[in-house]
Parts: structure tokens; C-alpha cells; sequence
């Protein structure tokens, strides 16, 4: 099926191509070669889609697009500071071409015009020009995902005309910002800017500024995402020239254009376009990649302050020890204890980006409600991602909990080391006692369950163990009755960890567990486990195979030692002839249980409520 | 429980209490009598939460920072192309009181800097000064959520000693940028800046401004979505005078600042801050205001492109109509078709943003996934909000899907009425016939069920009864063994609608349909309705009520005329004494119908896994 979103880029390409405006640039020779009907536009998303309409393979060079890659080079090369000191980040309202050098200092007054890429050049780290520029190369190339290389000849006319960049770099060296010999970092200058690069390179460079420095495609880490950001900030405030104001204001994206007819804009976060249409308008830039950055913003809404409220969504789920319960199969008493718990016990579930002000959201839902919270449980299955302010809100919430004796338990957070991270730096020796992280939310919320319980009930320690005349589904049983019930059962042991049901295998009988627990557990699709019941001594599992007569479709595996009775089919439906009355109490507890747990499952369905 | 927000907040005011730099604005007698220790610092989120720490309710004149809420309202009272005929939008590197018209047209470079403000002032419509003030009171009120006034005193003292201001007046009426006689407009612009508000109002007004034009505290519409955006991008380019691409570098959020030391920032989606502190540098922005931005920005990862990918979590739940099915109880044979379906029903569930970038992702899945989808359900009961380009997409797809033969069906959208009148004006004629849309999405979820098994079962049609001898729960059972129990049976008619059982009614029966259907539904706290089952001829429900005893915990509404038995508790129990084995065998045939629901829940809550 074809995408409407190809379609509709196939449509706009279709439309402005028929415009005609523009002139290919000369200034260079081998610029003047271009075919003005050359036209190509691309849309990346982080998400790593891409969508192309036209010439989207035709190479060109990057020109000044080249500008904030290297400047995002110049960032990791060099500390901050020493990258401030050469180059400023104001804009100057003036040409692309213009010196705009500090007076006093003759810093250029930003990285995007030429004399601020190529004191930008000069800071790229490598020993000789042709490291410098294998460096650039291979950033470049990380960006757009595959190999970049210069075009030699674009380089040479580059080199044999470029008089008035030669002239910046020996200004440049005048007033200190070079501190070399200028023409091998003008030479470098020329090549970067020779790089050949296709419009689909520039939409997934661009992108991989929207992704904060991660190529969406390849999934690989091109720049680092501090300096990112520094890039897209001069990108707004200078990427456009004279033309940044009205830029920000109509198109809304940090956006940088190069004389050979490319374009790029980044939604930061969403997308990155790439453009190619080598016709430019009188301030150097390239007509139809105005009018497609133009026509992309409108109809796609793509504006940056056009930013919806999102900090609402991130509780994707939430509830209470009282409405949702461990998959820990308790006594009735303790399920009714927990029944009752209130909001003692909260889970949150989170999702999407962890920053600030969805984190507020959380401290203020977990802080505000005094409901009598005592443990809760912060499951991130779904958060997407963590920064350090986020960290130090849960850890400032976690010690909030801690000092009026709450709990916080972690679920399902290992993709997220920083927090991790974060929380073994704060709590240094108390790490890892303090930071209690399950990566089954089960778990969790059975830990969470048990402390609350304990003191609550009557101490049900490890060793207990329950006789045949206690066991639940002998209830509304005489002894008698209970007597010729025994004489059918086979007592069974398996030692921890044992596997006591194979996923599979004939149901040929049910289970009742005289001592210690048992967990039921079903592999999931993507291979992790999945609890679907714990057994304490007392309680009887897998009569619904027994019923049914379908396959077993979980594991059961001893949880500690095990002590249990067997009841066979065969022996259930012997009793059933001879002694009616008892299988008619056993199949009513059977059918009590099972009422029980969907009683339970339909609520939980509808706390979930999908 | 004390916010850990809150705690940071006062730790920042203390420390940045001790900075003792800058100096009171005295170039209004009226300003220089602020305390210099004044200081309050107040952050406000987009879900509403206001965070506030030092002198917050301090009163002071709002001064400059009126200027991008009366750019707002120009725009809202005027064209756009009118307001941008008035004044620019480009940077000018000068600083505030810069007169900067653009040479000829003698146009304000942008409405930051006082002349393209009084400009601005000259565009807010009403037919005198006092009804222009009184709009702009208003709009400013909407947006702090109280009522403000004028500061009288500094007023007067603008207006006595504004000759600057007043020159640029007569310069704009020089150049035709005003219309009319200048001095009634600059004494506007003088009562603007002359408006007295609260630290705590700042914070409330830039959250408004970072929630598309919404208060946030008072949930009320203060300015219109696509005006903000407007505001905020000169903000971004022009705000921070010559200080502007520093600003945008180091703290990245588009802020405005005011003589009486007054600041703003915005973090679009996300907060608003506003800081009081009078002292000022030589630049003319508040000292402290400008730390507490830069701390703000650092240690809450504030700045505007440090923006995670967020497009990922749009689907917040995806399952096919084999893993997951409404509540429709059918048949053996539909259920084992309905679970060998594939992928031809398929549910996803949206959440958050609904944007280009986020529809893009559900556009691919949904068109990627060729897998044999038939019938598609977009449950939108999570998305927060719909843009056009979303709701284009969406319809897009629609298209798509029905040029195939499959279909779209939209469920809980209601409270995105934008996505509906998008339809209805794309569909035109076809509108509502082809826009499915159900506010239950258990419906939803049947009507594509029911759509596929169309033609792949024989039809199962309104009129369709059930023998006794035919019901499922009689199973295994003998004739004359039905025939015993239909002795016990009493016949039930209801009409269409009628209440078949009450909740919390004593369970004293089940009942066993013959013809028609039954809707099991559960109110829920927030008093929608939740169906968990329909049943149909042939089927029983009401055993577990009738095993257990408990009272009836929902209630049982006859979907169609119903024709039914009844089997009573003391018959069935009668039936076990006289004849046991036919007793077992409901009881088997109950617990095995318990067994296949609970199965089925399970499965279910895997698949939501929550």
C-alpha cells in the first residue's frame, strides 16, 4: 500500500517543480554546471522513516551545510570555553559571506558564517590535514549513515577561486583566532564543504540532529547530544542568515542552506528535511528549498512553538494494592486484608520521556495523594527515556517516601542505566540496599504486598505446611468423606526449582500442595517469563487441564522444596461413581476457585481498561 | 510532604539571594524606589502546578515583558499581513531602546524594541484609549487567571518623563507606521507597561504562553494557539535584544525581561518561569532573573532542543482480534475461527500528542503490517490532542484502507472533536455513513468481528433460537436426563431493554437463553458504562452468582426481546440429592465454562500486559 505521506511528498515535489525562480550559483565554476531542474526532497523521521520524492540520489556538495556538523566537531574536539573564545553565537544580520568579525577581539561573531566555520576548521583535532579531514569525513559520514567522500573537482575550483576565504583566514591568524598558518585550514574549509552528498544524506543528517546526535537509520551514535543542542541553538539564531527572523517565525525550524542548492531543517525530536534544488534566491538560498520547508511546516504543523501539552500522559496506568493483586495466590484472609488496603499500596506505571516537567506530574500525583500511601511501586516499562533531572526528582522522591518510613520499588527500569547510575552516585554506600529495582513488576507488587501484610497477619513463615484435612478444596468435606478422598492421593515431593508440570504435556491430574510454593510461569513472545501464579500450602492447581482435558500451557516449578498430593483423573471419576457427593463438593470448590480467580482477572481487566 | 520541586526552588532563591550585582533601573524616578533585595522566582507548568519561592507576591510594573502579549493581541485583532506591514521580525543586535526602523518603509524591525511595540499598541482595536486599555487588561488578566490593574504612580511617572518614547511616536506617524495622532498611542504603550503584576503572575503568563495560549491554572483560553506560536518565535530571535543568540545558546528557552526587573521564559509544552528581582545589568535584564533562567535551564534540562524522541510511544497498546475479543460470547465454532483470525482485525491504541511525526508512525505500522489486515480499530481514548496534519493523515489512511476493501473504525475520539469536523468536512456527502466511529470500543471491537465472520458462519440471525436439548450447559447429558431437568426449568420473557437482573439482587438462579441476547454491564466509578459480556441463544450466565451466593455485581439487561429459563438455586440443589450424576455434569459444564472465560482473561491480560 503506498504511504499518503509519500504520496503527499510526491504531490508537493510535482508542484514546486514547475517553479522556475532562482539562479544556479557561479561564483564557483563547477557550481555553474548544475542542471536547475535538478529537485529532490526528503523527510526523516526519528523514528527512522524515510520518505523521498524526486532526485534524491543525485550527488552535489554539501557547502555550508557542512557549517554545523563542524561546528559540532569543533565541540567535542575542544572544551567549550576554547570553542567560545574563537568563535561567538550571535547573529549578525548581515550576508552569508560577511566577515562580521568582534572588533577589538576579531572573533566572528558565529560558526555559520564563512569566517566562523573556518576558525572552526582550524579547532577540528588531527595532526596533519589529511587526519583533520578524514575526522570530518567520518563525522559527516556517521550522520548520514554511509560513507561520504569529496568531490575533487568541486574541491579544486573550490580552491582556485576562493580568494576571499583565503583572505578570512590570514584575518583570522592576524587577531589569534588561527594560531597556525592559515591556508591548510582554509584548504580544509574548501573540502569540507566539497563533501558530495545526496538529498537523502541531508534529510538523515538532519535528522540525526533531531535525534539528538543518534542517526534514526542506523541507530548509531554520530555527535553527542549536549553539543546538539549548541548546533541547533546557532542553527536558529544564525543558520539563515539575515533571513533567521522571519525563518523562525514563518518556518519555525533551525534550518542551514549551502550555495549548491541543499537545504536542511530539523523539528527537534520529530524529523529532519533535506532539500536539493540548485536555483538560489538573491540571499543564497535555495528557492524551492525555502518553498518546501515552507509548504512541510504548514501542512504538517511542524512549527517548534507549536508544541502540545504533553506532560498529562505521562501515568500511562495507575492502582492500588486493593485493586490489583501479585499473581501470589494468598489465603482468603489476606486477600480480603489487601481488598481492604486502600491506597497503602500504589502502582504507577510510566511512559514516554522522563524530564522535568513529566516527572512533576509523578511527585506531585505521588506526593499529593494522602490516601495513606505507604509503598509504592514506579514501574517503567514503558518510559522511553530518563534525563538527570528526572533522576533526581524520583531520587528526592524516594528519600520524601523513606523519611516518613514509605517505600519506593522500581520495576522493569534496566533500560534505563542512568538511572541506575544516578541513584548509585547519590546513595553511595547505601547502594544497593536503597535502591530496590525488580525487573518483574510481579514481583514488585508482591514485595510491596508482603510488607504490607506483615504484622497484619498471622506469620504463614516458610516452613508451614498444611495437612490433607485443611486442604481448600476439601471444604464443605466430612472427614469421613475427606478419608476416602485420601485413600485416592499420591504424595509427591520436588525440590526447588524443580519443573513439577511440563508446558505441553497431558493434564492427567490435580495438584495439592502440602508444603511449600509453586510458581506457574508462561514464556512469553519475546522470550522473557511471565508469572501467572504463586501456590501456598493449602491450595490445589491444574484442575482445569484435569477438566478440560486440553494440553498444560504453563510451566509450574517448585518455588522452594515441595510437598504435595496428587488426585488422578482416573481416580476423580471413580469417585464420581461411587461416591457422587463428594466429587459433586470437590467439582463446586473447583468451580468456586475458578469464580474467584475471573472475578478477580475481569477487575483487573477493567482497572487496566486498554 | 514537602515537593522536592518546592525544596529546590528555595535552595536556588537562597543562594542566588547573596548576588549583590547590578543596579536598580533609575531612568523612571518611580522605578528606582524598588528594593533591591526583592527577589521571587516562580515556576508554573503546563499540567498547572505552580512552584513558587521568595517574594512572589510582591507587586511591581510589568514594563517591557507587556510587549509579546500586546504583539498577541495585535495579532488577534488584526491580519497578519496588516501586523507584519506594521513591523518586522528580524533581530536587530541593538539594544532596547534602539529606534531600528528599517530604512524607507520606516518599519520597527520587530516588536520587541519600544518602537515596534508602540506600533503594536497602535493596532489593538477599539475606538478610544480607554477601551484599547481596558482590552489589553483583559487579555493580560486572562492570562495571569486574576484581575490586574494599573500601577497609577509609575504611569504618571512613564508618562512624564517619556520623551524618547515619544519622539519614536511621532517618528512611526512620520512614516505612516501609525495612522493617527501618536501621543494617545504612546500614553497606551505607557499604561502597558505600567500594569502592576506579581512574580506569580509572570510564572502564570508564561505558562500560558508554553500551553498554546491556555491558562493552565484556570484551564481558560487567555490567546489564540497559532498567535502564540508567533509570540513566542520573536521572543526566540528578538526577546533578549543584542543578548538574544547567547541567550538561545546557553539557555534556550524564548524569554522577555522588563526594567523593573521582571523576567520571563517558556519552555513550550512544558513551563513557564518568571523571576523578580530589580536590579538589572547593563544590558538592562534583572541580574538574579537571568541566573535563575540559566540555573533553571541547567539543572532541570530545560533547554528547547534538548528534546528526547518521543514519536516511539504513540502506540500504546497494538493486539489482533485472535489474541483479544469484545465480550461477545459466541459460539465454539466463532470463537476457534475468530482465534485463527491473524491479523485481520487489528486494535491499536493511540496515546498522547497526535502529530505529523507521531501519525507517521502509526500510518506505517498500520500500512507495514502485511499481514492480511481486514478491519482496523484506532482507539484514540489516551491521545491528548489531534493536530490537522494528524487528522489528515488519519484520513489519509482511511482512504487508503477503503480503496482495498478494509475498513477504519474510531473508537472513544469524542473528546477530539477536531478530528470529527476534519472528516465531516472531507467526507462531505459521504459523512457520517463513512466515518465509524463508536464512543465504546468493546463495540467497536465486536462490529469488526462480526464483520469478518460475515460469510465464514452460517448466519446467525435476531430470530435464532435455542432448543432446551441444545443447551450448552445439558452437555453430556442424556435426553431423558434433559428431560428430568427441564421439569425444574420456569420459562422468563423480557422485553428489549428490561433489567434481567439487579445489581446487588441475591443470586438465586441461572439463567439459560433460548432466544435473543443479554448484555452483562458494570458501571463504572466515573460512570461510564463498561459491557463485560453479551450473550447469546443457547448460552448460560448468573452460575457464579448462584455457586457463591454473593450478590449480584452487575447488572443483566436484555439487548433484544429475550426469551429464557430459569434454574433455580434449591432445584439445582434438589437435583443434586436426587439425581447426583446429572448435577455433576452441570457442575463440570459450569467449571468448564468458568475455565474457558478465565483463559480467556488471562490471555487478555498478557496481551494488555500492563
Amino acid at each position: 500500500m503506498e504511504s499518503p505521506i509519500h504520496t503527499y511528498l510526491q504531490e508537493l515535489h510535482r508542484d514546486l517543480a514547475q517553479l522556475q525562480d532562482g539562479a544556479v550559483a557561479t561564483y564557483i565554476p563547477e557550481l555553474a554546471r548544475a542542471d536547475p531542474n535538478w529537485f529532490g526532497l526528503c523527510v526523516v523521521t526519528t523514528a527512522g522513516s524515510v520518505y523521498a520524492a524526486g532526485d534524491t540520489e543525485q550527488a552535489f556538495t554539501i557547502q555550508s551545510i557542512s557549517k554545523p556538523f563542524v561546528y559540532g566537531l569543533a565541540l567535542e574536539d575542544n572544551s567549550r570555553a576554547e570553542v567560545l573564545a574563537k568563535v561567538g553565537v550571535e547573529p549578525t544580520g548581515d550576508a552569508f559571506n560577511a566577515i562580521s568579525l568582534e572588533p577589538g577581539t576579531g572573533r566572528p561573531r558565529n560558526p555559520m558564517i564563512n569566517a566562523g566555520a573556518i576558525a572552526m576548521a582550524g579547532m577540528i583535532a588531527g595532526r596533519t590535514p589529511a587526519v583533520r579531514l578524514a575526522r570530518i569525513l567520518e563525522s559527516f559520514s556517521k550522520c548520514a549513515g554511509r560513507e561520504l567522500t569529496l568531490d575533487e573537482t568541486v574541491y579544486r575550483s573550490e580552491a582556485e577561486t576562493g580568494h576571499r576565504n583565503r583572505a578570512i583566514g590570514h584575518l583570522l591568524r592576524n587577531f589569534g583566532i588561527l594560531n597556525e598558518p592559515p591556508d591548510p585550514v582554509t584548504d580544509l574549509y574548501f573540502k569540507q564543504c566539497s563533501v558530495s552528498v545526496t538529498c537523502r544524506d541531508l534529510g538523515i543528517m538532519a535528522a540525526t540532529l533531531a535525534n539528538k546526535g543518534v542517526n534514526p537509520v542506523t541507530g548509531k551514535p554520530a555527535l553527542r547530544g549536549e553539543y546538539v543542542e549548541s548546533v541547533l541553538s546557532v542553527m536558529a539564531s544564525c543558520g539563515m542568515y539575515d533571513y533567521a527572523g522571519e525563518w523562525l517565525y514563518r518556518i519555525g525550524m533551525p534550518a542551514k542552506s549551502g550555495v549548491a542548492g541543499g537545504v536542511i531543517a530539523v523539528l527537534p525530536g520529530q524529523l529532519g528535511i533535506g532539500v536539493f534544488s540548485p536555483p538560489l534566491d538573491a540571499r543564497g538560498n535555495s528557492v524551492r528549498g525555502i518553498r518546501v520547508c515552507d509548504a512541510l511546516s504548514r501542512s504538517l504543523d511542524l512549527h517548534l512553538f507549536n508544541t502540545p501539552q504533553a506532560n498529562g500522559s505521562v501515568v500511562r496506568l495507575r492502582f492500588t494494592g486493593a485493586e490489583v493483586n501479585s499473581s501470589r495466590q494468598r489465603p482468603a484472609g489476606a486477600m480480603q486484608l489487601l481488598r481492604g488496603s486502600g491506597a497503602a499500596i500504589q502502582l504507577f506505571q510510566l511512559q514516554g520521556t522522563l524530564v522535568f516537567s513529566t516527572c512533576e506530574v509523578v511527585v506531585r500525583n505521588v506526593l499529593g495523594a494522602r490516601t495513606g500511601l505507604e509503598h509504592l511501586v514506579l514501574d517503567l516499562k514503558h518510559a522511553l527515556s530518563i534525563d538527570e533531572s528526572a533522576c533526581r526528582l524520583l531520587y528526592q522522591l524516594g528519600q520524601e517516601l523513606a523519611a516518613q518510613g514509605k517505600t519506593v520499588t522500581f520495576s522493569r527500569s534496566a533500560h534505563l542505566p542512568a538511572l541506575r547510575r544516578y541513584m548509585k552516585a547519590k546513595l553511595g554506600a547505601r547502594f544497593p540496599a536503597d535502591y530496590r529495582a525488580y525487573e518483574d513488576h510481579d514481583v514488585a507488587l508482591e514485595w510491596c504486598e508482603n510488607r504490607w501484610l506483615e504484622g497484619r497477619l498471622p506469620p504463614d513463615g516458610d516452613g508451614s505446611s498444611r495437612s490433607v484435612e485443611s486442604y481448600d478444596l476439601f471444604q464443605g468435606l466430612t472427614l469421613d468423606e475427606i478419608a476416602v478422598v485420601h485413600s485416592f492421593l499420591e504424595p509427591r515431593s520436588y525440590r526447588q526449582h524443580e519443573v513439577m508440570v511440563e508446558i505441553g504435556a497431558e493434564a492427567q491430574e490435580v495438584f495439592l500442595l502440602a508444603r511449600g510454593t509453586a510458581v506457574i510461569t508462561l514464556e512469553m513472545a519475546n522470550g522473557t517469563h511471565r508469572r501467572l501464579g504463586v501456590f501456598s500450602p493449602g491450595m490445589a492447581f491444574g484442575e482445569v487441564g484435569m477438566l478440560d482435558q486440553a494440553p498444560r500451557s504453563a510451566v509450574v516449578t517448585a518455588e522452594t522444596d515441595v510437598e504435595c498430593h496428587l488426585l488422578r483423573r482416573a481416580d476423580f471419576e471413580a469417585l464420581g461413581r461411587t461416591h457422587p457427593q463428594i466429587q459433586i463438593t470437590l467439582l463446586r470448590n473447583m468451580a468456586l476457585g475458578l469464580a474467584r480467580l475471573l472475578r478477580k482477572a475481569t477487575r483487573e481487566i477493567g482497572v487496566f481498561d486498554y
